[in-house]
């Protein structure tokens, strides 16, 4: 192109996922026609959130502090748990506002193909978590995916073991699964036949 | 979301065009995942280029130095002028691998819904070229939109009014249109009617 300073902006973009070259290109160009001030400003919320961003101690979702604010807050329930995968999944949920309990945020889920086993993800915080006996249901809210449901499997039988262990009883924990079926305002005809499937075996019962 | 740096920087990728609050997430959290080096890099050739970035003094080409390297190259042909809007045409022409003459970029096309006239693209450099006098040819090549056409008749008019000012002849100086026509691979069926109409009356001799 001509000039090395415009190569390697956008190749930095260029290294972001779903980012082609020309888009790159684009959005370099674009930050190039800003003020200096304003580029700088940009520059500095990533290296800022790079350097100074936590992983809350207690659940491991991001945040600005020690504990996060979730985690933090005495009006959230924190008898229940919901594991989820990643950090975007805590937001997710939050913007539904149906949920009060608090988070265990994974950082992946078990996947031999892509080398990521048990020990690649936050299962012995959980475990420290349920074994405090403080609390009383954890939800699975994994992805519904082959990889989804062998974390889902091991989480369940490590949190029975666990409490075996400790000589704690199963009895004072619920572990649950988030509902699986036909997705809202989805015709029945064009859903696929495993969900199908599924949704007819997990079949709820109707209150009229 | 609860955490404030996490915003900023969703809120820095979200500012770019083209690019929404959920893809910015998507993109932050990919950088958050790299070590500190390489998030450090990435926000060093952002800042490098604003701050180091040149525009040709001749041409207004982006270029690591003071004069661009089309300009500067000597066995590119220095009296054919191709006036694009921006910098991206430039690498458009440059990759067609058909073009040996060098460029002037005007930044911008006159739009005077956008609040965009003549004062802000850059004419006045391109007007002094045309007056030394080693300039034979002026090849418009800007968007095929109104406010192509119209930047096309303001620097036409601008180019032979200045010639003729300066008291220089007019006849060693051409100024072509780059070719509007049916896009190559394209059926005719599928074209506009305003590109097929202006196509047959574009019509060029067919030498077998």
């Amino acid at each position: 192109m001509g000039s090395q300073l415009l190569d390697s902006a956008v190749n930095s973009f260029a290294s972001l996922p779903g980012v082609g070259r020309k888009t790159a290109l684009r959005l370099v160009l674009n930050l190039l026609r800003r003020s200096e001030t304003e580029v700088q400003g940009f520059a500095d919320s990533i290296t800022r959130l790079k350097q100074e961003v936590h992983y809350c101690s207690e659940c491991r979702n991001i945040s600005d502090t020690e504990i996060c604010p979730i985690c933090n807050n005495p009006r959230r329930d924190h008898s229940i748990i919901c594991v989820v995968e990643n950090v975007q999944d805590v937001m997710s949920i939050e913007n539904t506002g149906q949920y009060n309990g608090v988070y265990h945020v994974l950082g992946g889920v078990i996947s031999p193909i892509d080398g990521i086993g048990p020990k690649d993800i936050e299962v012995d915080k959980l475990i420290e978590r349920v074994l405090t006996g403080d609390v009383k249901e954890v939800i699975l809210a994994l992805p519904t995916t082959m990889e989804g449901d062998t974390t889902n499997f091991y989480l369940y039988r490590r949190i029975i073991n666990s409490l075996e262990q400790a000589g704690m009883s199963t009895d004072s924990l619920t572990v649950s699964l988030i509902a699986r079926g036909i997705a809202i305002g989805n015709e029945l005809e064009y859903t696929d036949e495993i969900t199908l499937g599924r949704s007819i075996l997990n079949r709820t019962i109707f209150n009229g």
